[in-house]
Parts: structure tokens; sequence; C-alpha cells
């Protein structure tokens, strides 16, 4: 069964769900979401998720949303094929459920404003409000020291192990470091740097890049 | 093994983690953290959650922070003690995380708005922003409608089987309902307000509530 994921490649929550079924060698088929002409708005894909978020999946008659609830549906479903992206025990994947969770509510909301800010205000003529941009770099870089704590003391977030803890954080990290020019932020701290160009020279994430 | 939880009870991410421990049947012991005095930024706490924020747990060797981690860890270690919380497919689990995450990242947020303008702000002699409130009322209103949409084609959020998706709600809903006089959100939307009387009936949450 080829999955089907509705979303624009560019999307971070779509390339974090594809670089999951890549890693996991997994089938699937892109149906385009068009975000310029408001798409994910429209009745049609309301009715695969109803907040008007990408991506959603359609595998057989099975929908899912949400891109962090399905890099876990597949990650356990194909528990035994591709990466194992869990760890081993349910120690391990305790920790990798909480790296997931300090990704989704500590660290990519600074970056998104920043993104939003440098990236997306110009383009739309929209002034850049630079207190909140100050304030973002400022968390953003307390959150880093923390990383850089951790990943002085294993190789990557959860452990010695790749994982979706580490997957969850590359799409936005993309946009940091080659989106809008802070990539000092990830290079001026010794093992976040190592960390990401080791997970950055993954083939799976190389090919979600190439979509 | 008792579980130690440090966090002050009253805390919506506490909660949410002792309402987990009961329906489980885990036993633990609360360590008090006195947010009033910052100890939560404190080294001692820091070692145990270096973003200083609460609660974090100790497993006897085991610690785990980040309250949506750790129930996911608890429901996962104790899958066949206590309530089933999530689900007996590989599919309902899908769901059961899709519905997490659509609480940690379209529902608690506008709730945590309004309950520091309305509750905290006052307290702290700070002023109520009031645009902020009617976007986050609006933003809440139509998230609920989606929710009223979704109970009434199933009795919990992941289904018919209640799970860790609807207990994650819990404790922001409390505040909403009894905290700052917006219950008429919830008492409003028929299936939605069915499915409240439902979650808040059970004795794991009332016992939390008594702590």
């Amino acid at each position: 069964m080829v999955v089907k994921v509705h979303g624009p490649t560019i999307a971070c929550s779509t390339r974090r769900v594809l670089t999951c079924l890549i890693e996991k060698n997994v089938e699937f088929e892109i149906i385009h979401v068009d975000f310029m002409n408001g798409e994910h708005k429209q009745p049609e894909f309301l009715k695969l998720q109803p907040f008007g978020f990408v991506p959603a999946i359609q595998d057989g008659d099975f929908t899912l949303y949400e891109s962090r609830a399905i890099i876990r549906y597949y990650a356990e479903k194909y528990k035994a094929q591709g990466t194992d992206l869990l760890g081993k025990t349910i120690e391990e994947r305790g920790l990798v459920e909480q790296w997931v969770e300090v990704e989704s509510q500590n660290y990519y909301s600074p970056i998104y404003n920043l993104v939003l800010q440098l990236l997306y205000h110009p383009k739309m003529g929209l002034p850049i409000d630079e207190k909140l941009m100050e304030e973002s770099e400022e968390k953003l870089g307390k959150v880093l020291d923390i990383y850089e704590d951790r990943l002085s003391k294993s190789k990557y977030l959860a452990g010695d192990f790749y994982s979706l803890a580490d997957l969850a954080h590359l799409p936005f990290t993309h946009y940091l470091v080659n989106g809008i020019g802070k990539a000092y932020m990830i290079k001026d701290r010794k093992h976040v740097s190592a960390w990401w160009d080791d997970i950055t020279s993954r083939s799976a994430w190389k090919q979600v890049l190439e979509l």
C-alpha cells in the first residue's frame, strides 16, 4: 500500500513525515497542497485535516494528521523495517519521546518566529518585529546551550542511537542554518555542530531536500 | 519502586502526570517544587530538568521530563495494569497520538493565554491584553467546534475508548471551566459538554484535584 502524503514538500511538518517514511523504507506518493491558493482551507482538504494544517496521510482507509503523531505511527508500525527510530528499551523510547516533546515545546517556536520575520515578512511587505526577533534568538540560544551539554554526553539526543528525536529537528534547523543566515547558532557549539553534520549527512534527509 | 514526581501539584503539567499514574495504579510520592521561590530555576532542580520546567520524575535511576512524554512512558510501561490508555491496535494508538498532539499544538495555548490574562495578570498587577484575549477566545472557539464535530462521531477523542488523548486535556480545561469563568465554551457545545462531564467524573481526576 503506497502511503499518500498530502502537503507541500517544502513545509517543515511535511518534511518531517517524508524523512521518516524514507528511513523506514515505506513507499509514498505526494499529493501537493497549494498553500498559495489556500487549498489547505478548502472543504476537500478539511475532510482529511479539519484544522487546516499540513500534512495528513492516507494509508488505505486510515487517515492521520499531526506530523509528530504520523512519525510515531510509522516508527512503531514498521519497527523492524528500515532504521529503528524508537530505541531498544522502554526507557530509551521514553527519552525519544522526551526529546520529541522538547523540540515541540521549546525548540521549534523561536526558530519559527525568526523564519517568519526574516524570510516571509519581507516577501509579504510586512514590518520586521525587532523585539520579537531578539527575544527569539536569545531564547533559542539558551535552548541550544542545553543541547550542547546534552550532546557532549551522548551522540544523539535520546542516547547513542539516531531516533525520531533527532529526525524531528531536521526541518526547522535546516531553515535556521540555510534559510536565514543563523548558521552560527549551530556552528559555534561544538557538539551541536557535530550532531548537525551527522544527522544531515543521512541519505533520507538528503533525498527529502531533493524532492 | 515509588515514583518521585517533582513539581507543584497545582501545575497543569504535573496534574497530567499524576492523573496518568493514578489511572495506571502506579504508586508515587510528590516532591514539591516551590515556584514562588524560583526553586525550578535552582541548580538542584535543573539537574533533573535543565529547561527549568515542571514536572520531572525519578523512577529508580531513571529520570524523565516533559509531561506528555512521561504519560506515554507509563501508559506503555504498564500497558496491562490499570486503565489501558493507548488503544488496542496500532491505528488506535496512532489516533491517540494525533489527539495528544492536537492538544499540544492547537488546544492548550489559547487557554494558557486566557488563564494568564484573567487569573495571573491581575494578581501580579499587570495590565490585561484585551486584543490577545479576544483572539485567544476566538481561536479556542474554532478549535472546540472541531472537537464538537469529532465528539458527535465517537465518545472520546481517539475513538470509543478513554485514552491519553482525553486525559491530556483535563488540567487546562479545568482552568477554563472552573478558573476563569469560561465554562460556556464547553457547556454550549452538546457533545463536548457530555465528554467533559464523562472524563471529569473519573476517580483518578477527582483524586488529583484533592491533592
